[in-house]
């Protein structure tokens, strides 16, 4: 944020104003211009920082002081806690996956690819073309802007087959992110209580949605091709769920694509008993070895009910994903939205629109397929070759990371506190399953910074694993 | 979007298309160039925003083509009924503040201000700033970035008498806006079905929000100074609320600014039931004839949890708040909003505060000062001389709006439509109480578009309301 002679006398002054005593006057503009022989705007720039710093304040006309020290006592919130009671559930704030890790990590825990793999100047040309259009003084209606609610539509119905009613762009509400897409998803479909099936293991994130939204996690099981239609039945039929969660393109932590087959008897099974598919495409720019498949494309009955982000393969500054969503579902999904945030930024719908309709989008995905598969190969190569303790039994034909079983009895929790400690983070699975999990496992994310550094991570993994022997 | 050489293009293929037959294909882009003297980047944009609109395919290499249109067919959604059940709250989709006015209307009816009242030129540059920076592609802290929580804890600080314990960053959660703050403040502090006191007439997001979030509106009266504290104990008391919602500085929307013998007497109220005030200090940018005063500054043991919102006075596309809170609530406000969206756009949060560090924000603040006392100033004296039906009792001291009291016995839908009719949009007074109104009345927005018609949409008011009497 500042150029080198402003960070130059903000550090000088903080020492400064650190051996001052309370109110005493700062030396004047002039006077600081005349010895950093720095320009005006740059000495009010470093007390620009200091002001919003808090070490000094400014008073025009007369010129700056240091801020005098106030009271500091301990503070004793204890009466809070009955006036909170018991939460339905204690979420926790801040996720493994989401901890930011140190620059020269070997960051292998994280859910975002690193900035590399961003179009980078595509995203800043778009943002600055927004910056400089009407959008960035004005408010965009509550369901988001026309052509980028036809743009989702238009890739899903590009999917659909021809005797299938494809969605429009009415069908199409804008959310700042799939988070808050999830999360009203499940507030609008369901009341507080009742169950939702999800498969086990999945996405953290769905999780905390659900439980943050009040419902009832009821695990289904899935295998290679995608959840057990009998089990997924069974399940509707014990507990009178109208709805079910699952990511059928390279599920997030397993990797797992559905079978055109399984997709279609899991449509079938939830048809029957009148229920919702909550299908989060979140990886749908990842394919590597095939090409995703959305389910709702199968769909124009309105039982799916379609999210998908442009967080992770865009930018997470341009925070925007869509739910595609028919009928009264799609009344209440938006309802929720407009109670929770009335809009989502027209600035950054506008410059999601622009890169989209870039002929550069295109080719940065095409970039994109092979670098995920280099990286992948390397990381699957790495593991097996240092780590051989690690049961990587499916490799992912898209997304962004590998699911890796640990030996039984494995304490995840030491191990990744043993591998952050030497520089290699990485995500224990116990965060992907809705309750106890089937077994030890670490999520391993091939798209983080440093990726020459895999064979290294294999081996300070399996170091650290060795440990536990 | 499109300059006009492209909008032309788009326009004459689109009349083209409309008469082809399905899957017929486009003059060639080397003819469409000759055909329009235009270069083969402008037809590539007309072709895209085609493309973008569903109306053509392009195949790579081949040529663009009329999409084949898709079968229609009128879909039945019932079964949803079964599935969605009856939910707690109906949420309207889109308030009647809410409504896009046409550009040519005037429009008294918004919550906001036009764009004229923004400070556009630092808005841009600061948006171009962070658009450049590293901002673009990376991704915050949950909790927002700690230059900007900073800066928000500081504003609370300088307004902190000496012997209070000040705010710190630590206490600050940036927020996408105040009603992301508002939803997740009252489901962090409230399980669903809890009594919230909440001031009536009152901010129709807070409604909608507290509803969202299955919590139990109980309205409390107020007087010019703010509310009764004799009532708000009494219904502390009766219904075992822990929190209390209110706006003390210039409330939503009848303008009133409580006195601080009054916000004093209100604290301590509060703090003799163990409870929370929420105060929503939304218009703390729009002091007109004094400056706002917020209650949290009165509080350091954790009783007021305090939301700041830049919407309305930087931009709505940089969207961005904070909630101030101490102890347990802090954390379980944070959890909530974790959940709901992970983190807030980074590059939204830089360019924010790149425009409050800059000097010309307090000169933009002082000038919007004096243009929010001459639009009010002609908005209550337009209606006194053109519409004496209408009882304006509070001449508010700050903020945006008018609240005006309309005849026993008005139709205030009708009302709004007769207006409308005529080109000016009102706000009927019904979604800011969240009871019955106690009478019929107007809220009417002093910064929207046109201030120069003020007298005219005076009249015309009048003139619905003739149609009444």
């Amino acid at each position: 944020m500042f150029n080198d002679s402003s960070s130059r006398i903000v550090d000088d002054l903080r020492a400064w104003i650190a051996a001052a005593a309370p109110s005493a006057q700062l030396p004047s503009t002039r006077r600081l211009v005349t010895e950093y022989a720095a320009s005006p705007v740059t000495v009010q720039k470093a007390l620009r920082a200091l002001v919003a710093e808090g070490l000094i304040e400014s008073r025009p006309g007369v010129g700056s002081f240091v801020r005098a020290p106030r009271a500091v006592r301990p503070q004793d919130y204890g009466w809070q806690t009955a006036a909170l009671g018991t939460p339905r559930h204690v979420l926790p704030s801040v996720s493994g996956a989401m901890r930011i890790a140190p620059p020269d990590a070997q960051a292998l825990h994280s859910g975002y690819p690193e900035a590399d793999l961003l179009p980078e100047r595509l995203i800043r040309a778009a943002l600055i073309r927004a910056a400089r259009g009407s959008t960035a003084t004005s408010r965009p209606p509550s369901a988001g802007i026309d052509d980028l609610r036809n743009w989702f539509a238009t890739e899903l119905a590009a999917q659909t087959p021809a005797g299938l009613t494809a969605p429009t762009a009415n069908d199409v509400v804008i959310v700042p992110g799939s988070q808050s897409g999830l999360t009203s998803v499940f507030r609008a479909l369901m009341a507080p209580g009742r169950p939702l099936l999800i498969e086990s293991p999945t996405y953290w994130g769905a999780i905390l949605a659900a439980h943050q939204s009040g419902v009832r996690l009821v695990p289904v099981s899935s295998d290679a091709e995608g959840p057990d239609p009998e089990g997924l039945d069974r399940s509707f039929r014990e507990t009178g769920a109208r709805a079910f969660y699952a990511q059928p393109n390279y599920a997030n932590p397993t990797g797992v694509q559905w079978s055109p087959e399984r997709a279609a008897a899991v449509v079938d099974v939830v048809r029957a008993h009148g229920a919702f598919l909550v299908e989060d495409d979140w990886a749908h720019d990842f394919g590597i070895d095939t090409d995703p498949r959305p389910v709702a494309a199968q769909d124009s009955e309105g039982h799916v009910v379609y999210i998908r982000s442009l967080t992770k393969s865009m930018s997470p500054a341009i925070r925007i994903g869509a739910v595609i969503a028919r009928g009264p579902a799609r009344e209440r999904f938006l309802a929720d939205r407009s109670a929770e945030s009335l809009y989502v930024s027209g600035l950054l719908q506008h410059a999601a629109l622009e890169v989209l309709t870039d002929p550069g989008w295109k080719t940065h995905l095409r970039r994109l397929r092979g670098q995920l598969r280099d990286r992948r190969d390397l990381l699957v190569a790495s593991l097996r070759e240092h780590a051989p303790h690690l049961g990587v039994a499916h490799v992912p034909a898209g997304g962004l990371h590998l699911w890796a079983q640990l030996p039984d009895n494995t304490d995840t929790d030491r191990l990744v506190r043993d591998c952050e400690a030497r520089g290699v983070y990485v995500a224990s699975g116990h965060e992907w399953f809705p309750t106890e999990p089937s077994g030890p496992h670490l999520r391993l994310n091939f798209t983080g910074p440093n990726s020459h550094g895999f064979p290294s991570a294999a081996r300070t993994i399996a170091t650290a694993l060795t440990l536990q022997l």
